[in-house]
């Protein structure tokens, strides 16, 4: 568990462009690797709570509540950064994730591919991370 | 100005939870780098077109028209991949970028920093281009 600590921001609730809710959607980044792992939503009261906390917070929709990530599973995500876009109508946030950010179990929330050209990832982290998997499953499956 | 090809996804549009305007947001991430360059809705319409070209099209909420990323601009999306997350309202797009993302000239869309804690970027490849763009920069501007 990380140290929590109030963050400073430079910007009021007021000067975000809102979406036909009421509500910013906020895309949630690995602070590390840079991958994606998750996008929500914030109101006013779980911006504010972010700030004051330094850990995420947002409004579920579902649920129509106040929505401290990882409150019920541990899976917390400590800010790192917080970055605004240029027309100020989406949070961009890097954070420190503990265990997974989706309720799969999965890392990232994104891991259903609909379509794909032929390309590699060059994102080295992301290939340390590929080949750490293998060098890891071999260790349990070994190939003769 | 790369090929394009129409892709083949595995998702129809019918699958998609839509948000309030009727439309599904999309996180775009530079294919080689995985920094966030923008967010941006799809209509059906859009979607479609996205698919059938391999160019990232968007529905702009603020024309209320089809808009071709890059038609006016020169500054295309070619699609990598498109990933869909675990509750079906969301999609993350990989592109390779022609020029700039965002209106102002930046690359990306998020750049306008709220609030940071203590840390280094770590992803070798934004470090690299940092080191990259100083020894750019010192060229142009000689140190003594």
């Amino acid at each position: 568990v990380e140290k929590v600590r109030p963050l400073s921001c430079n910007m009021e609730w007021s000067e975000f462009k809102l979406g036909p809710d009421g509500l910013v959607p906020v895309v949630v980044q690995d602070y590390r690797t840079d991958e994606v792992l998750m996008v929500a939503y914030m109101s006013e009261e779980s911006f504010h709570k972010t700030i004051e906390t330094g850990k995420m917070t947002y409004w579920s929709r579902s649920r129509q509540e106040l929505w401290v990530k990882g409150m019920t599973s541990g899976h917390y995500q400590y800010v790192k950064e917080l970055v605004v876009d240029c027309d100020c109508d989406t949070i961009l946030a890097k954070v420190s994730q503990t265990g997974a950010a989706c309720h799969t179990g999965n890392k990232s929330c994104f891991f259903h591919e609909i379509a794909k050209t032929d390309y590699k990832n060059t994102n080295p982290l992301k290939v340390f991370e590929n080949v750490y998997k293998v060098i890891a499953d071999r260790k349990v499956h070994p190939k003769e």
